[in-house]
């Protein structure tokens, strides 16, 4: 009797050449959270509960997974952040502030099966905290990040959306409205699915909101314009509320040093809108959107928090950082065939073929090949020349090398272009100068299309 | 009340410089199996526990972490070989055989906790697997890929070991002895630990051998010498059965091309106490051993198989893969002091520090940096100037850039070399170049000492 092989529902399992995709999207995510300085860091998928629950309560508590072993209560991470307050409490005394790290890593949430959702998912973060005080530069510095890492995606058509909570906690002090901040946020955040007119009955409905105090609230958010014209209206309301100018010379910094770290105006837009969960973040928050593809929503969010820690130490700890969910973002770029077919997939870029049972060459020839950084398999299973051009279509590799009585008598071998049909009797040398040129080029291609 | 911010015993997490030492191994091992023309693979961490224990039974059984969720009974995967059956035979039809696949994963067992012993730890398997056959290359192909990967790591005295089970098993059936024959391999193993005498006195007492029989045995493990040396004592034994005879030629054939694999001689041996298990491998068996730690036993191993996915599909399918087990070779290596210093550990390559209130330039300083691939890092708090070199101390930063008054009035920076305390003054292009060629000589350090 066989067991039927299957992967679980809720559990992405690529096949090869996507998985290749993959693995350069989480390449590029690696170089571009490095050359921003931050470590890479490893912690636990499975913590003690009492740990990772530290927070408690939550709509994540009741999809997590959570199960006992010998005499441990023991649960897998949800997400990247609670492990990385428990790191950071536990190993406070050996790290240097401000700590700036990033982690790709899976968690896991027990989440109702469906089309598109994801009980195991990549989740790839990057922190930066503080002792006691974080400088603003830091959060300006996050637009610099996505920017760089959505581009080497590949990406063109995408837009940070940038917003500071101060800004929305001062306007909501300012107009009497604090205790009813968070229900008009979930509110507003329906903007885009049911209309400026619905929010606004809404907001008379539910939360017996005055008809100009409802619209109050619309203007400030229907703000548009470009950062700096954006700036000059909310400069109308200074000297109001002390929080909201705080909030206001932050959006300044922010905004401030965006051409200097390289982020053109095109790629941001401050979005007075954009909130992200109420009791959480504290500054600048982020998301980052498809224009082109509003339904996928945002690709990657964060903000700035106050306290990271709290529940481990006494320190606070304040900080900022963004996620992406990268199995999710996978899986809607290949939805919407985002995904570029350039890149090449092929585990090597030449396939070495003996037409002979002498094998020695064609290892010779592989060595040599690898020696020149040039990924080489060799291909000698007992099939019909056929069949091994047909794998080598398979497989999609650019370039094969045939050896046979005529190449191994003059000592060259036949170096074939898989996409023109082109053969040509080369030493390997020649051979390796030519792979390596067209690999070179083919391997600047990005994983998602512009 | 806070909780304490614990990590679970036997799961290892890793300070941030020694994160970056497993980085960098980790990075090595990816490019290194790439060259060798292996996919990259993922797979979920959780399986259906039916699914992943299939084969059933055994030692791991006990060890494993099974749970229930919902109404599913799970497992963490135990290693990657089960998961890579299960995938190979649940993908069958979309795959290009041989197939061969890389895989760097953490997987779970819950043992006794212990000091250097783990309950979560990355694996790093490599697979080829062929359809119905494979051709003996794959296996004389597997010497070359540990060579390249140690190598690369930076270790310089280990040898690779090699055995094949059909010249054991033919060995053991020439002599009448097929029957005993686990047993025969259970005690010879012990051969290290308790000597040559202990074994043939537990080969007669507990085997009921008789001592002449017991003396061949050993006499045929004794058999040591240069491959060519081995191979013609072996010939010796040529024309008694069939298996034997095989097996002699696959080790003629892999022994044979590892000249053209670019193996040296002296980071390879032919001994035939090597067995790795009984039920598993029919071909060359594979050890890998650090000579001057023979207590660390092999940090590389695997085989040859026939039968990759027999619990889940009817086709044969026969392989050969080796395995890193990575977290406990990391462990050891920082125990035997082996972990190298050379190797840069700072998140940064440059640390720019501002002086004044004005970051713009700052910022300016760290974006041209960074497109010319240096990481940078902007150090902005407000903090004393002692505080600032205190922390580019700490980090291990090789150089910090250094913006005062004069530095901005003149249009430039002054760059300081951390380790010699050199301070020049110059335009962030010349600081750019000087920062580049330090970094790649620093860089080309692998993170183990030769």
């Amino acid at each position: 009797m066989k067991v039927k092989p299957r992967t679980l529902s809720g559990f992405m399992e690529l096949l090869p050449e996507d998985q290749m995709k993959m693995e350069r999207m989480m390449q590029i995510l690696r170089d571009t959270y490095s050359l921003f300085a931050f470590y890479p860091l490893d912690t636990p998928v499975i913590e003690a509960s009492d740990v990772l629950l530290a927070k408690g309560g939550g709509e994540t508590e009741k999809q997590i997974y959570r199960f006992q072993k010998g005499d441990s209560d023991l649960s897998l991470r949800f997400d990247l952040t609670v492990p990385l307050a428990k790191y950071v409490a536990a190993h406070y005394g050996d790290l240097a502030f401000p700590f700036r790290r990033y982690q790709i890593g899976k968690v896991y949430r027990g989440e109702r099966a469906q089309r598109g959702r994801f009980r195991e998912f990549y989740q790839a973060d990057i922190d930066v905290i503080g002792d006691g005080s974080l400088d603003i530069i830091n959060e300006a510095e996050i637009p610099a990040i996505i920017y760089t890492a959505f581009t080497r995606l590949g990406l063109r058509r995408f837009q940070i959306k940038v917003n500071n909570r101060k800004l929305l906690n001062g306007f909501y002090a300012m107009n009497g409205m604090s205790e009813k901040a968070s229900d008009i946020m979930r509110i507003v955040d329906k903007m885009d699915k049911i209309g400026e007119v619905k929010v606004k009955q809404m907001l008379i409905d539910e939360l017996q909101m005055r008809p100009y105090k409802a619209e109050n609230v619309l203007d400030f958010m229907a703000i548009r314009g470009s950062n700096a014209e954006i700036i000059e209206r909310l400069e109308s309301f200074r000297g109001m509320d002390a929080t909201f100018d705080q909030g206001l010379d932050e959006l300044r910094i922010v905004t401030g040093h965006l051409a200097a770290f390289g982020v053109p105006e095109e790629n941001f837009a401050v979005d007075l809108r954009i909130a992200r969960g109420l009791d959480y973040y504290t500054g600048t928050v982020y998301e980052t959107e498809l224009p082109d593809y509003p339904e996928i929503g945002s690709v990657c969010s964060g903000g700035r928090y106050d306290n990271l820690a709290e529940y481990y130490i006494d320190r606070p700890l304040p900080g900022v950082g963004i996620s992406i969910g990268l199995t999710r973002l996978f899986y809607v770029l290949q939805e919407q065939k985002l995904l570029s077919d350039e890149l090449p997939t092929a585990p090597c870029d030449v396939l070495v073929i003996p037409m002979t049972k002498e094998l020695g060459p064609a290892v010779t020839a592989a060595t040599a090949f690898r020696s020149a950084g040039i990924r080489c398999q060799i291909y000698a299973e007992n099939r019909k020349f056929k069949a091994k051009m047909s794998y080598a279509d398979r497989i999609g590799v650019p370039f094969a090398v045939l050896l046979g009585e005529d190449e191994l008598a003059k000592g060259l071998l036949s170096l074939k272009n898989m996409e023109t049909g082109e053969q040509l009797l080369l030493t390997a040398e020649e051979a390796a100068g030519i792979i390596s040129e067209a690999v070179q080029k083919k391997n600047s291609a990005a994983p998602i299309r512009g």
